[in-house]
């Protein structure tokens, strides 16, 4: 566990690097959010190609009674990685954008933070300080913006932050640039009896805030990383509070063990982007019967971001390496999506 | 976290009182199982009375859309209790007579437990002595028992069990003594728009084994127990094996935790039938909104049994004292229920 976090800090604070983008704010903030998922179930964004192909023939033999690849729907899970492969995550994952601009609101309630670190520096948009001081800075910041609310507070919090807050550089809401191909493939696989499972590295409480809303997965379908939960009593009322104290991390080799745990279920589909998405890949493909792992390889610097093997996040080296052998898909951004966002509505 | 493992550890050794009838086997062993749920969402098995008039005002009134108290159905959430609840208890815990046969069963690969507490107890039929060990020696049994397989692997040998395994009084499966009201409860739920979930202080895995098939509920939808669950590579396949360690114990304030972390939405309706399953109805009735908590009262000393307040399993005190005064449902087995088990097929 200790290794997993250490992990997961060093890639949030290795990206503090461009704290300072976010502290100066955005001057061409639009307001248009995600479009609903398309309920037609037609892959409209995916243009033709081997990547398309080969999940539409995935999809038809597992769901044809006659095919030896058939799998009842009782079985039929599909899992998501979240960051990076339904919404972008560069420069900095959303839920530490959030976490800058909690310790900023929170601010003049705390003056203790102008000489206590890690949040000193964070507020002096000294983003190198806070990363030298590593994951004990992650779980100091997450503690104080996290904890001690229950959490419908917190969600009601996060999603408050995602109606103002806005991307640095392109101006969209965080939830508007969520993948238009996802989508369509989100609700293409519900149309074809698969249930749809997010399993992310990112807080459960954070994505439950807007995963109902904007992907159409309930709060019990999200897998993520969790803080520990108390139970007490608040003016007599029973109330569940988050402690803020990381209890479960959901990355890496976590990600299977979080699923054998929630889902309880090998599943038979599988969505990552980075090698924090290996394991889940290599489990689920490891199965018996049809299976298959795809990976999203982000390869636009025009319409996204273009970044894999050097990238500090949504790494993806392993992946690459041997998903030929494994028989993984690679989507190729640039050239399988013919949209990346939904249309602004 | 230790508290609630000492409490469930009590709870447990205290029945081993039970073990020696247990241990003479039964001689009228039938094969009968339960039958699959009524897909017809009737009540047939409820009589006419409070009880059932207060479950169907509360389902229509949350299903009404022009009805004060009406409820989106993606917030029709209902739990249930297993033990006691969902199925009988008595005269202990059905995972614990699973355990307890398990050690036999390897005894012959473990020489050791000959003279290692608290297997040698147990081997000898001596139950006393093994709940005078406390929680320790029911950590020990998991352990043993639980830990070191796959997911898959103990499924596979719970459901072996249960297809040989008989009651020592009534000489049925344990799966065939689910209660025929309770099955047409889930039906019934589940026609009218709620998704229903187990909440049960038993292992999750353990209930993973048959909940699907029995009661018609999928594995993401049970929270229960869990032990931790490791990665690892055997003959360079990811395996994820249990490790028999606790993690979590899903009993007493541990069940609105459980809820909140795995289901992430305060229920509308919560059935239980013991004062472990009292911060889960009480968690659930201070909700906003149209909110229902039922107590099963085991009150039926022909056709089940009759404890509450004096029993060491099931234990229903502080829920029986409150329960008029929190607007909870009591539903008297023998009065309410014109069946117990369902019909043999």
């Amino acid at each position: 566990m200790t290794e997993r976090v250490r992990l997961v800090a060093a890639a949030w604070l290795l990206c503090a690097a461009t704290i300072p983008v976010l502290l100066t704010g955005c001057a061409t903030a639009r307001d248009s959010r995600a479009v609903a998922q398309s309920s037609s179930g037609a892959l409209e964004s995916w243009r033709e190609g081997s990547a398309r192909a080969a999940i539409e023939s995935f999809v038809a033999r597992t769901t044809d009674p006659a095919s030896p690849g058939f799998v009842p729907e009782s079985e039929r899970i599909a899992v998501f990685d979240n960051d990076g492969t339904l919404w972008a995550e560069q420069p900095m994952y959303v839920q530490l954008a959030f976490i800058i601009d909690r310790v900023k609101a929170m601010r003049a309630g705390h003056p203790e933070w102008e000489t206590t670190e890690p949040f000193a520096s964070l507020l002096k948009g000294d983003a190198k300080a806070v990363a030298a001081q590593g994951e004990h800075a992650l779980g100091a910041l997450v503690a104080a913006t996290h904890g001690g609310m229950t959490d419908d507070e917190f969600r009601a919090t996060v999603r408050a932050w995602l109606a103002t807050a806005r991307h640095p550089t392109t101006g969209l809401r965080y939830d508007a640039m969520v993948y238009r191909p996802m989508l369509e493939m989100l609700s293409y696989l519900r149309a074809n009896g698969y249930r749809t499972f997010i399993v992310s590295g990112g807080g459960v409480d954070f994505m439950r805030a807007f995963a109902s809303e904007v992907y159409g997965i309930p709060a019990d379908q999200i897998v993520g990383s969790t803080a520990k939960y108390r139970h007490e009593l608040r003016d007599g009322a029973p109330t569940i509070v988050k402690t803020g104290e990381i209890d479960f991390v959901d990355d890496g080799k976590g990600k299977p063990v979080g699923i054998a745990s929630r889902i309880g279920m090998r599943p038979r589909i599988a969505f990552g982007n980075s090698d924090g998405d290996f394991e889940m890949l290599a489990w689920t493909t490891a199965g018996q019967g049809a299976r298959l792992g795809v990976l999203i390889r982000h390869t636009d610097a025009t319409r996204e971001w273009a970044y894999d093997r050097a990238s500090h996040i949504g790494k993806l080296v392993r992946g690459l390496d041997e998903a030929p052998a494994r028989g993984w898909v690679v989507v190729d951004m640039a050239r399988d999506w013919a949209e990346i966002y939904p249309t602004a509505q």
